[in-house]
């Protein structure tokens, strides 16, 4: 089986871009058109399927976000699995559920959605330490994005406390590079739009690895900056946008607005065809 | 409705212990009679509800590890469901699934676990920030346990770290008072029983502050040690175990050899009828 490395590659190639399209599909938002005649469950399987099947051509991944799923109940977690099994092949699936236990709960949590799901990767917070980062990278085959350096507004509370004059973020990169050389499957990290000195520094300590990256689009981060700060090659930037795709028309012509919207998007994280990273 | 610390006391001073009992319900570890004619999520579904009997005397709380029910697949959050509302009310309930995240992701997780479910509390990270936690803290009758000192060999990678000459933790214990202070819930913290000296300074930290402690039992931790030092005055000191109770047999008695496991472990974590805490 290809590396998830490899097929993250390969699926920027094919796509030319380095988008990563956010399912957050909130009941509140979706078109009402969708929700007038069916469960809430069945209207966002509806809803995520039409914006995958719109976006497809120019996203090269996918990130399902679980506190949407799991806010539908005893169902949510089918629709999760219906929904990712609509995600064409040779598009990267990563699990946007943040998970950070140890022992047999972290090799239950990746189980679940490395395998029994069927993800090729995770968010993983890294606060419990190796033990509960190890069990998401056991083969080439996935891949687990650690919080590094996230784009909330209590990103500060923590991560920018100073450890001997290094941010904790910082720490944190560095670490987890120490756990990557020993795992058999690979780190990426989180790194939010909102701080690119950080990500600069964050890049400079690990210059192969993959960035899942939020705060582009409506949080306001800008796509080119964001690019020439973590890379253009393919496999080093994975940026996301979810608001911006998913909403970009209320009516029943969504759909094709997420197709319009998500294409911009694209154009605007063009990954650089010649060059191959890492 | 009664606060969650009035709760937290009433129960403990009616079973007269701190102990909580951990569900994980393990497929490989339940009785095996429970599994042969069963499906998974049925055998799990009965064990769980045994054990929450069997015990239900001298526990004054519980904790279901979500890990264990994900697993189960599509029909694991119904069953949690079910195990959940099999405990009889007076008990104090808690969400083990280490939630972290942000604006409506944090808001649905919330809304997910401690509405919809009916959960008293939660176990929560702290990497992401004020505003990946105040989400859980909205209500005087609901508890978020913040993750500050873990049990596991990974807690020193990033909670030994010396922010101006202050372990990590100790900073997270310190900050986390502040969100308390501004939140209408209440703040828990998670303490693990393996760093009797860290549980004191956090102790010192947050006087009146819920700990939910691991690590006792199959862990190792002392159960006079650990009261000693977090507290015996009713609210103080959750302890938690999981293994030593549900699995303190693996034949047809397992039920009964839980019921005498959890009457040894509360006998051992006595808390003290007269004081009132807080």
């Amino acid at each position: 089986m290809p590396t998830f490395r490899d097929r993250l590659v390969q699926a920027q190639r094919t796509t030319r871009s380095a988008l990563c399209v956010g399912l957050d599909p909130d009941l509140e938002r979706i078109p009402e058109h969708l929700t007038r005649s069916r469960t809430p469950e069945a209207a966002v399987e509806h809803f995520c399927r039409a914006i995958v099947e719109a976006t497809a051509p120019v996203a090269s991944a996918y990130k399902l976000n679980f506190a949407f799923f799991e806010r539908l109940g005893d169902r949510g977690f089918a629709v999760l699995r219906r929904v990712l099994e609509s995600i064409p092949n040779g598009r990267i699936t990563i699990a946007d559920a943040k998970r950070g236990d140890i022992g047999n709960s972290a090799r239950f949590y990746a189980g679940s959605a490395l395998h029994d799901l069927g993800f090729d990767s995770i968010t993983v917070s890294p606060y419990m330490g190796q033990d509960s980062v190890m069990p998401f990278i056991q083969d080439a085959a996935h891949a687990a994005f650690i919080l590094v350096r996230t784009s909330n507004p209590g990103r500060t509370d923590l991560q920018d406390l100073l450890v001997e004059g290094t941010p904790l973020y910082a720490r944190v990169a560095e670490t987890a590079m120490q756990w990557d050389a020993e795992a058999a499957g690979s780190i990426g990290f989180v790194v939010g739009a909102s701080d690119l000195q950080a990500m600069a520094r964050i890049r400079a300590l690990g210059p192969g690895v993959p960035f899942l990256i939020p705060g582009v689009g409506a949080q306001g981060g800008d796509p080119a900056e964001v690019l020439a700060c973590s890379g253009h090659a393919p496999g080093l930037s994975v940026v996301n946008s979810s608001r911006g795709i998913c909403y970009a028309s209320p009516g029943s012509d969504f759909a094709e607005a997420a197709a319009r919207a998500a294409r911009t998007a694209a154009d605007a994280l063009p990954v650089s065809p010649e060059t191959v990273h890492g």
